[in-house]
Parts: C-alpha cells; structure tokens; sequence
C-alpha cells in the first residue's frame, strides 16, 4: 500500500532515537523521547497558487529533515506508524 | 437518494475495520477504532477561485483515501452514515 | 410577508422528521432530533466578488439540501420556524 | 439630530413588539423579547473595494429588515433607542 | 502639545454628559455613565491601499461623531483626557 | 552597540515620568505609572509591500511619540530598558 | 551534521550570559535567565511571494541579533541546543 499525499502534504518517518544511553543503558521504549527527527518517505504535488500554478516543495524523498515536537499527525501506514504533517511544518534539511 | 456535495466538500464512506483481531478474537462494535480510512462517494465540483474559475478537484469518485481522526461531519444518507468532509481534510490518496 | 435573503444567505424551511418510529411508536416531539434536512425557501442574490461581480448561487429555491447540525439561525417568518444560513453552511444537494 | 451612518454601517428602528398576547392580555415590557425585525432610519456610503470604489449599500432607508437577535450595537439618538449595525448584520429584507 | 495621530487613528474629545438630571438634581461624577459622542481634534492621514495610495479619511477635526461605548484608548494630551480610535471606530456624524 | 530593528519595528526610550507630585512629594519608583510617552531611538526599513517596495516608515529617530500603556516588548540594550514596537502600536506624533 | 532552515527559518545559537555578578558572585545555571541575544547560524532561502519569487532574508549567517524571550523553538543540533525562529521573530540587528 502506498500513500500519496494530498496538496503540500509530506509523509515522514521518524528516525529511531538511540536504545542505549551513552553509559551503556538501555532505555525502554516508553522512557524515550520521541525524535523530531525523520526521513520524507512520500510527498505531495505542492500547494496552489491563486493562479492555478503549483508551488514546488522544497523537500522531497529521502530528505532527512528536523521539525517541531508536536507536528504532524500520526497515521498508521501498512502496520508502520508514521507522520503525516505539511511542509511548513519541516524546519529544515538535515545536510 | 443521492447527495451531491456543494464546492469542495468530498462523502466519504468508511472503510470497515477488521472484526477480529489477529488472533481470531471478535471485536464488539464498541471497542473497535474508527478507521481514518474510507471510500470517496461523491465529490463537489470544486471551491471557485476570485477570478471564478473551479479548482480541480484532486480526488474523485471511488478513491481510497486517509484523513485525519476527527475530520469530517458525521451525515446519514439512506440510512447509512457516511462523513461529509472538506478536500483539505483529506491527507492522502492510497494507490 | 415574503423575506428576500441578503447577499449570500439562504432560507431554509427543515423537513418534518418522522413521528412514528420504524415500530409505530409516537415519538413526541421533544424526543424527536432536529433533522438536518430541508428545501430551500428563498435565496440572496450571492455574495459579490472583490471585483464587484456577484457570485452565482449554488442552490436555489425548492433544492432539498442536508446541513449541519448547527447551521444557520433561527428565525419567525409569519408564525413558522425557519433558518437562515450561509450558503456555505450547506453542505450537500439531495439529487 | 441626524445621525448620518459611516461606510457599511445601518441605523435602525427594532419594530416595536405587540403589546396585548392573542388573549388579550397585556405583555408588560420587561417580559417581551426583543424584535429582531426592524426599519431602516439612515444608511452609510457603503464600503470601500480595494480599488477604492464604493460597494453599494444593498439596502434604503425604509427598508423593513430582520436581522440577528444580537446583532448591532444600542445607541441612543434624540432619547430614542436605536440600533447601529453592518450591512452584514442584516438577515434579509421583508417585501 | 499638539498631538498628530498616524494613519487611520482618529483623536476624540468626549462630549460633557449632563450634570443635571431632568428633575434638577446634580449627579455626581461617578455616577454619570460616560457619552459616547464626542468631537473629533485630530486625525490621521489615512490607512495605506496595498498600491501605497492613501484611503481619504472620512471624518475631519471638529466634526460631532458617535461611537461604541468601549471604543479607543484614553490618553491624557495636556492633562486632558482624550480618546484614541480608529476611524473603523466611529459609528457615524452627527449632522 | 548599537541595534538596528528590522522591518517595521520602532526601538523607543520611554519619557522618565514626573518625580514629583504638583505638592513637592516624590513618587518612589514603584508608584509611578510608566508613561506612555517616548522618543523614537531607531527605526527598521519599514515593512514590505507584496510588491517587494518598502513601505516609508511614518516616524523617525527622534519623534517624540505617544503608544499604549502595553505596547511593545521591553529589551536591554546596553543596561538601558528601551521598548520595541511596531510602527503600528504608535498612537500619534508629539508636535 | 548541518541544518538548512527551510523558506524564511533561521538557526540561531544564543549568545552565553554572564557567569558572573557585577560583585563576583558565579550564578548557577538554574538562576540565570535565558539571553535573548544570539548569532545567527544559518538561514532560510526565504519566504515567498505569491508571484513564486524569493522575499531576501535581512539576516545573514554571522550577524548578532537581538529576539524576545519565548521567540522560536529549541532544536538540538549535533548535542548543542540551538533555537529556531522565523526571521519575523528578530527585532533587530546588533551593529
């Protein structure tokens, strides 16, 4: 199942944070912070401008990218949690 | 009795949600999640831009479509409930 | 007295929901749920663009029409009940 | 005094309510309710469009109107109590 | 101290409610409810068009005005207390 | 150091308020009301217009300038309480 | 690793409060409020007009600038907490 986002929507999985501390423990699942970190898995066409032209996305498949805490709304994707939110949601490409 | 949406208000019909879990034990109604997933029924012919025009609609008739858990007005048509929503409440189309 | 509606506003007369139920019960009328059905009783003549020209309205008098729960305003038309809404309240036409 | 309207804004008169019920009997006023029906006393120019044209005023003085049971502002002229409001506030006009 | 207001903001000196009742008996300050009309002293040159053009105002210094009860901002110019409004403030002139 | 507001944001020095009452007291600090009063210490460029133009600021260093009693931000440029504002939270020009 | 900021983001890294009191005395960390100054890091392409061309950044990597105190959201960038705002939270320029 593949899903294609609508308009400037952005589809992105998060990247798993670190399971062991920099001691050496690990940490369990519900004591991790979730990261506001992820890779664009699918993309939309771009919003429209009021003239009908679209606006191309600045981001596209495969982009690392970073965005705020609480963006983006989780969907549930062939069993895999990931994040659907909008492009001015991403804060930037990670290079 | 068909409903024909006005501008760019898309029916959507929910797709079931499994009624077992996986191993074999029934779901009574109560507990199951609703699904954010579901069937486009009938679509508006478009909101209008100033100049007039229509906006295309980027879904149409008969597509599988996700949306976000709360989006949409609950709207029973022949007895059987269906979800009025707007274009922009529609996160994805699944291919 | 006739009430011509301003710009884009329309008056909605809210079918009369059922008084039996399926089993030939009475259902007195404060049990009864408001339907969210009707028929266009009286339309404005749209709201104008920036432009100055109007914008056709989509529905017009005598359409049977599904709305929001909530939509509109109540208002006393020679001792009946009716609603005057937006018609962006309106949210679908009955075909 | 006259009290000339500025840009969308409409002065009006609220009807006055019946005093007597069907009955016969006498509604003091404290238990009436307000009318949302009324005269229109004096209208503004209109608003202005970008461009900066006037948008005519879709109504006249001495147009009988309805309107929204708390639309407007009170304001009294000449120890009469009237209403101040925008065009929009304006429901429809009874012909 | 003169006291030039920028862009669409209008300077408003109440006028003095009446200290005697019809009876003859003098109200005390504090119990005087504050008018809500009043002559305007100063305005702004107008708010700016997105062309940059200047939107003419539509009151000028010296003319009686009404507006809202809890309209602008006092301000003492003077020792004087005055009101600063927006033009959008002022319900109509008094003619 | 010198601080240089960008778009149209106005860096302000507030007026030092009366010492003394009119009968010789001297207000301690914690009973004077902070004027509203200031004299404009710099100004950004001015806002953008969609067009890409500037849009002239309407005050310049300088200005003694009146504001209201919550406009702007309090910010510490070298040990000294300025405030920064919006060109639009200036109420009008001390002439 | 290096973060692009996306469209009108900028990537800034505050600048270190004073350790220590005018008399000598080290604060502790906890004690010591957050500075609202900082160097910007790295900026966006920028905004964009409607037209599809680029509104010019008026902050540069290198230039010291000055926010208010809850402007743009924490971001941790190779371990170091660095905040990203939008250019609009800057209010000036330190020369």
């Amino acid at each position: 199942m593949a899903l294609k986002p609508l308009h400037d929507r952005v589809l992105v999985r998060r990247t798993e944070s670190e399971e062991k501390t920099a001691g050496g423990l690990i940490i369990p699942d519900s004591a991790k912070e979730k990261p506001s970190e992820g890779v664009v898995v699918a993309c939309g066409a771009g919003a429209r401008k009021d003239s009908g032209e679209l606006i191309e996305m600045a981001v596209k498949s495969g982009d690392r990218i970073m965005f705020g805490k609480w963006s983006g709304t989780e969907i549930t994707v062939d069993g895999e949690e990931l994040l659907m939110m909008k492009e001015s949601d991403i804060m930037g490409i990670i290079e």
